[in-house]
């Protein structure tokens, strides 16, 4: 079966911490055609743990993400087992001792891969959930004048502190498990895995999610401990550990101000954020607060809030989870994409 | 050194499900003088991994909880190292064998030692926080004539689904660890509890005191980093896994109405308890929901809705780590116990 997805080839990649990969891999997919204007792009970067697969449930005829009318790429973060990551990555850069990554250098990646491959200079808009999210805030700091429209939902412009000591608790659960070996498992740490899925299933839905048993009544599973095995530990049961700490490292790193343009000003990387932009974060989300996208939007001079009304947690943003999140979600990128 | 607390023996002890922990001790430790009409009586449980010591900081001169004016007896919960525990019980039942206790096993316990040991007909106050507030409501379903009045506070009636989600994250980092052995551990699961105690360290305190850097501005950490090492893996690691496990299963398995006295009809439960209540949820606890509290109180009698107005999440109730919310609770106290 041939892949349904392409590869450009960064060459040798120098990364903003100081490691370099060479041959460096960046898999991304195309939806639709980049018309002679090239004035029709949109870039939708994927989530933690995502693929281009999993981003899919937002494009379709009819929808804002419109693959009749838009030129829609999907680049793969790094690490997500797609672009160079741990997994496929040869020695002496495998495994453990894959570099350490940030937005920084997934968006750069992605710039590469826009003006090189395609030629594009302008981007009409650029959107994403979660990592995604955070993506596309740091295209709107590195690159202010390329596009027109951007639209984070669930997700921030820099990972808060509180979300931190969330992902170190997935990350202790993860590691805990011997058959990890500090990365040089040779098989796979099947109790680690399951661990980080029960740390994750708390944070991932919001209490009131719970609350509501939506867990059964919305997603048809048939108990909370179902729930917990089949959807959260089935999740993460396929992922390549090491990928999982590369892009949590990457989350827990993010921040548009950290690199040579705004040198930790984060105010200021904000404020240099031309693009209209809605930041959609999920009211009831545990990790991505509104309370911080409100600080981020106070500082963005052409920014509007508008909180997703869901009891989904984090997950009303995506992936295509709860089809009245879809709908809201999907009408706000027309408006947004019609201005 | 002699020990700062009293032993009951309830002798061969029938848990409710089913096992029988022989020569069972109960600790408890007392403060003040039981009067001569013997109505001075204010009943404290513990809470999860707290020992009597961890609960002192409510009680002083001057304070709602005053050993001049009342009898205050702090049972240890079954499981807490103190009273019987998986540390502490001789085989066979010692170890991961240590059966499964429910809140009721530990307050039908608690009413033997107030009614047997000191002939305690009345109570005027019970109070608890966190699991002592799941303790404190059992008290009042299951005695309802027993007492004046209540006051749970940041805990609830009955384990949500959620509060569970979040404990299976918690139970999973800890059993993750090859050391922990099934609970037959030789050497202390070191890896897993500092795991446990980092997904805990998200749940204790809300995204709000993260965001506001309270844990260096008012704990005086010296770095995010030094309060996961210093507070959260210092909390934990002094604590036996087994008895840490025992008093999470009581946690998940906590509700006021699974007994014979309802039914698991938990309407019927709150509707029977009879005392006034002040129930006191941290306005930004993230396991026990103003929402549960408020569903509590609609179907409680006598019942008053308090939110802890604080940023402290579920350390708003306890144990003393704010001044300001120790001061808001004692009031709180103060006007109850005045009523």
């Amino acid at each position: 079966m041939p892949l349904d997805y392409e590869i450009f080839d960064l060459g040798d990649f120098s990364l903003q911490r100081g490691a370099t990969l060479r041959d460096c891999k960046l898999a991304y997919k195309t939806f639709g055609t980049l018309n002679a204007a090239k004035d029709n792009v949109i870039v939708y970067p994927t989530w933690y743990s995502g693929q281009h697969y999993d981003n899919e449930w937002l494009i379709g005829e009819g929808m804002a993400l419109d693959p009749t009318k838009y030129f829609i790429i999907i680049p793969n973060m790094l690490g997500n087992g797609l672009s160079s990551s741990a997994s496929n990555t040869p020695e002496p850069y495998n495994g453990p001792r894959f570099p350490d990554v940030t937005p920084y250098d997934n968006v750069k990646a992605q710039y590469r891969l826009v003006t090189e491959k395609f030629g594009i200079e302008h981007i009409r808009l650029v959107v994403g959930w979660s990592m995604g999210a955070l993506q596309t805030f740091h295209w709107g700091a590195m690159y202010p004048d390329m596009m027109d429209l951007l639209a984070p939902f669930c997700g921030s412009a820099k990972c808060s502190r509180h979300n931190k000591v969330f992902l170190e608790g997935v990350k202790a659960a993860l590691t805990a498990d011997a058959a990890f070996a500090e990365g040089w498992y040779t098989t796979k740490p099947n109790k680690g895995l399951r661990a980080a899925a029960r740390v994750y299933a708390g944070w991932g839905f919001s209490q009131d999610f719970y609350r509501a048993n939506l867990d059964i009544e919305a997603l048809g599973y048939s108990s909370l401990e179902d729930f917990l095995v089949a959807f959260w530990e089935g999740f993460f049961l396929p992922r390549d550990a090491n990928n999982l700490l590369t892009m949590l490292w990457t989350w827990q790193n993010g921040d548009i101000s950290d690199n040579e343009l705004y040198h930790g000003d984060f105010v200021k990387a904000l404020g240099a954020i031309k693009a209209k932009t809605y930041v959609m974060p999920g009211a009831t989300d545990l990790y991505f607060r509104v309370a911080d996208s409100e600080n981020e939007v106070a500082a963005m001079p052409n920014a509007t809030l508008i909180p997703i009304p869901s009891v989904w947690g984090h997950f009303a943003g995506g992936p295509g989870t709860n089809p009245v999140d879809v709908a809201f979600l999907d009408e706000k990128l027309k408006e947004l994409l019609a201005s």
